[in-house]
Parts: C-alpha cells; structure tokens; sequence
C-alpha cells in the first residue's frame, strides 16, 4: 500500500521508449551508448543489455563505479575532476574508461597521475555554450591532440559534443534545427581530423535531437539519457507524446482548499525537484496530474497541476467542476516536471506489480 | 581532502543563530519549538538542547520517527497524512505527539483509528493560502473543536499558523508588517476561544518573522526552522545578514571559458536543488561564491554567482578581471540559494576540522 510519495515506473512503456532509440541507431549504423543519468539505476541498464547495449555514460565518476560492477565500457560526460584521480586511476584499470577533455591542465595532470590507459574524448561546443572547445578552436584542438599523442596512456577517441540548447526549443522543427547544425559542425570537425586519426568517433548526446531527428549521417556514436522515461520537460520541447513518460508519482492529498480550487498533496521539492515548465497555458507549473488507469496511468487530466512546492507540500490547481470528487487519503498520480531529477530524489522506483528497482 | 562537492558547516555560526533565536524566546516568554526540517539532524538538534530546548517540530512522521530516538515532544507542521496511520499510532504510543488538522475527514479517521493519545492543532491560514483553516472560519474551526473534545484520545492544543507569505517581503519592514497582521489574526482567535480553552498556545513559524521582530506578544510558541543555517534566499528576504549564513558547498573547478567570464563546476542540481531567486542585479541566481578564509568564509566575491545549473554542472559567472586567479582542481565556496533543500540533497555536513555530521 503507498502511503508516502512514491515514484512509479511503467516498465513497459520504459522499455518501449528504449527499443525505439535502440532501433533508431541500429538502422542508422550508430553505436548506442546510452546515459545512465536518468535512471541511475543497474537494474533498468539490464533491458539495454536486451536490445544489445554494451557501453554506457555516466555524468560522475562516482556513477562510473556503480556500473563498472556490471559494465566493461564508460564514458564519463563530464569535465574531468582531477581532483578524483582515485577513482579514475581505479576506473581506468577495471574497465575501458573514457573521459572528456577540454583544457591543457587536464591533459597536464593525467601525464603525471595516470596510472592505468584510458580514453579520451574532445568535448566539443556545439552551441550549448556550457562546456567545451568551441567548434572551430583549431588552435586549442591541434594543441591538446599533440599533447594526447605524447602520452601513451591516453587514446584520443574522438569528438563528443551535447546540443543542450536543444532544450530551448519548444517543437520538432525547432529541434531538427539545431541538431542539423550540430551535426554539420562536428562533421566538419570530422572531415579535418578524419586522415589523421581514422577511428576518430562523432558522438551526440541530447534526448530532443536522438528522439526527433532520422538523419545521423556521419555520426558515430549517440548518447542519449533522459528518453528512458522522458517527462514534461522533453514534452513540451517537442521530444516525446505524454503518454511516452515512464514514471509518475504518486502523492496522497492531505487537504482541499475548494474556496480556491486547490488540493494539498504531501508531495514537495524534496520528492520532485523545484524543477519547473512556464507552460503557455498554465503558466509555471511543476507537475501534471494524469488519470490512474489498470496497470499504468492514462492521460493528463486538463486543468490539473501542480502549481507550487514548498519542501513536502504540493498545491494542485484542480478545475472547479471536480474537486469534490477528490478526498483527503486518495493519490494523486502525478508526471514530473524533470525525470532524472526526481529519480535522483527518489532513489528507487517501484511497479505496479509491487516490484522494486533500487538506484545508486 | 575535498574531491567531490562537499557540505560544510561552520558549527560557531550554527550555534550563534541558535542562540540569537533562543534568547529572543526567553525575553519575550515564549516556547522554542525548532523546526528540524532544515538540518534533520540528531547531532544538531543537541545544540537546541544546550540552550535548553526540549520540543521540536518537524514536517514529516518519517522525520518524527527519526527525531523521537531523542526528543519526547514532536509537533509535525504538516497536514495529517491518514495512509500514514501505523507510524502516527507508532509514535504516539512512545511520545507526545502533535498533530495538524484543517478538515473534519481527518478527525473522523483519527476517531476510528488512533491506539494512543496524541495532541491536536487546528492548522489556521494568516494569509499565506497554502494550507490551513481561514483565521476567520469560526463555523468549521467550532465543527472541528466540538469533534476534538468527542474524544478522549485527543487534546486540543491550540492554533498553529505559518505566516509563509513572509518569503515575498524584502524588507525587514515588510516582514514586520506580516508578523503583525498575523500576529493580530491569531490573538484575535486566542481571545475568541480562551475562555473555553484556558491553555490553548498560538503557535507561530516562520524564520522571517522570528528573525526580525521583536514582539510576540500573546503569542505562546515559536516554530522557526531554516534560522539554524540561514541562506541567500532568507538573506534577500531580509532576515539575516550574508556573515550568518552557516552552510556552504566546496565544489571543483572543472572547466573555465574567459571568453565568457565563465566558470564551470562540479556542483549542480543535484548538490544544491533548483531552488532560485531573481537578484535585483544579478537576476536569477542559484547561489554566491564566498571567499575561503580560515577555518570559514568570509564576505560573498562581488560579482561571482551561480548562473545556472544542470543535474551535476554549475555554470559560474565570474569578473573578467579575475578568471585568470581560478584554477582547474581550485575549490569554489559556494553559499546555497536554500539552505533545506540542499542539506536535504548532501545529507551530511562537513566541517573544516574533519568533522562529519549525519542527517536524516
């Protein structure tokens, strides 16, 4: 019996949204190497396994070595911290471990500390403007490529970049946009390294770019993470239908305000994130409730939201017409604003079925 | 050695705080009911007891569950969850417990399912309409009290408001006139029902208000909670100064980009929680970064704030004039937007002479 918030996850459509990708990079001749951010979890990495996944993304060291119990083959999408040298020193001797580089002191540091060989990746901006070497930093690139070549250790891998600014777009259109650009930089990239370093790898990350686009044409590798459940977020960018979202939570409502349409939720910030969507509609929002049905949840009942989080409390914008057909002790199902940052809060999910999947 | 993003507190601010609220309950007569909700911490809650505090409130049965291994009288600010009944009977039966109430459908489930006696109070709405009875709803407030006194497992205790609108003030004397009209609404019920209910307690809660004011009069309880570490958002509010402030987060240096004054860092969403707040100057900022000086920080560096983050990156903007004093693998002190949601987030504190403090 759920008495506290708890996350929900619809293995079945989580699975699906897995194959679909799956099946993309696979008619597309691309190597999937999908991120484990969202999840975080070793028995959801398992159904990749299923649709012949072997290599993973990570975003810390610290998620690199959860999964190298179960994983020969990471890269970590994240600046490298010196910092943890450690653990990349474990790392790079237990598994094929790849970092990402984009400055001098990086490489520097790794020359002196590097115990194990491991890979390197070029962590390319291509318009993000978050991380990396600007796309046409010729200069930066040869330097760091001659610095690479002079360490045995190191294996320059290629050129990865993620299109975050993706995230800014609100249709498909929007979307296949900027992953065009995003493509043809890189494969410019591609064309003036290619002689030089054959095996070179062009790898892209962004679930709005993977989810949309069907033309990957000279890339190599993609790296998607957040399509394993997508959420509001990745549907109001343009990336996935609603009823394409693989976790919901569910809440208990603990009050009803019906003078001013609202129903109190113990469900805050600590369980969902203080994530938030400025809706056209609705305005900023930081959750939708949908219709509990059979074994999963139905569609987003109109109208219904949650429109602020304090800590543990929700308050959910309910249409006047219904509010009367909720009662104190019933549960809300409600979709997340941002998947990854509510499965990182919730560290597990459960099904249905009463299983349970345990996290990082 | 700090290697990953670390939560420090500075333990003589900490105990400061507590102190500067604790002595303004004793001048003015008042009860100190903490909130423990910020720190949820056993080993922080001791300092409470130094200066001779023996109740709590908290904002969940889990965190009263955790709390009631030392603390015998627990009020949990947080509208009765009936699904959670097994801990509720749980906790009644090992201390004196106090719950909230705003409906007569909880009241009705307690009645048929309560084992032990636990006090009761009335949650009253002073304006912040999130959740409560309005100050003014004298017929549902009477419904609820003939109920209470129906049966023997219940006391009233009293009226219990959180005046949360505080958090719109920006002034110290825009808080003031909250605690007024609050204060005001609550003395007028106090006078309303004494009378009948000679040792009814007016409960009052914010930070804001109990760090501000200085009158309480009539007033029986105070409940303030993120006092014990403060933080920007308190600080923009008006309730305390920068120098209060007792936790920061040490986050890595990982990247630098000069040509846009930018500092990335080991330290995002997941470190510090979304929570946000529109500067005047800076607009939306997700945290300041402070200088290091000795076994704490000193003032915030002008200019030099989290402009964004993402689940593990922070993106820091910094004057051009001094990107180049940063170094990849330098620690950035960071002070947190919210204080709660961030200690919530690392779930131990730090200190600079190795100490550790665990959390909830």
């Amino acid at each position: 019996m759920i008495r506290v918030p708890t996350l929900f996850l619809d293995v079945k459509r989580c699975k699906k949204n897995i194959e679909k990708i799956a099946s993309k990079a696979k008619k597309q001749g691309l190597e999937f190497r999908p991120h484990a951010k969202t999840h975080q979890s070793l028995e959801v990495s398992k159904w990749f396994r299923e649709v012949g996944v072997n290599k993973l993304t990570v975003s810390s060291l610290k998620m690199a070595e959860y999964f190298a119990e179960e994983w020969d083959d990471i890269t970590v999408a994240f600046p490298t911290n010196i910092l943890e040298i450690q653990t990349i020193n474990k790392l790079a001797k237990k598994i094929q471990l790849n970092l990402c580089v984009e400055n001098f002191e990086v490489l520097e540091y790794l020359n002196k500390h590097l115990e194990h060989p491991l890979g390197i990746f070029l962590k390319i901006d291509s318009g993000y403007n978050r991380t990396g070497i600007a796309v046409d930093n010729f200069k930066l690139i040869n330097t760091l490529l001659l610095k690479i070549r002079k360490q045995k250790s190191l294996e320059f891998k290629g050129f990865l970049a993620h299109a975050g600014h993706s995230y800014k777009c609100r249709s498909k259109e929007a979307i296949e946009v900027v992953h065009q650009k995003s493509k043809k930089q890189l494969l410019l990239l591609k064309k003036r390294f290619k002689n030089q370093y054959p095996h070179l790898i062009i790898s892209l990350g962004d679930t709005p770019c993977c989810s949309v686009s069907e033309d990957f044409s000279g890339i190599d590798e993609i790296r998607p993470g957040n399509f394993v459940f997508y959420d509001l977020t990745q549907n109001i960018i343009g990336s996935n239908d609603l009823n394409e979202i693989a976790v919901a939570m569910a809440c208990p409502i603990v009050a009803k305000h019906a003078d001013r349409n609202e129903i109190v939720i113990y469900g805050g910030g600590i369980h969902f994130s203080k994530d938030r969507i400025d809706d056209p509609e609705d305005g900023i929002i930081f959750g939708r409730v949908v219709e509990k049905k059979g074994a999963s949840w139905g569609a987003c009942v109109p109208k219904m939201f949650l429109k602020s989080l304090s800590q543990e409390h929700g308050v959910v914008s309910v249409p006047k017409a219904t509010i009367n057909d909720y009662n104190i002790g019933d549960l809300l199902w409600i979709l997340p604003v941002h998947s990854c940052m509510a499965a990182d809060l919730m560290k597990e999910f459960h099904t249905v079925d009463g299983e349970v999947f345990s996290m990082m």
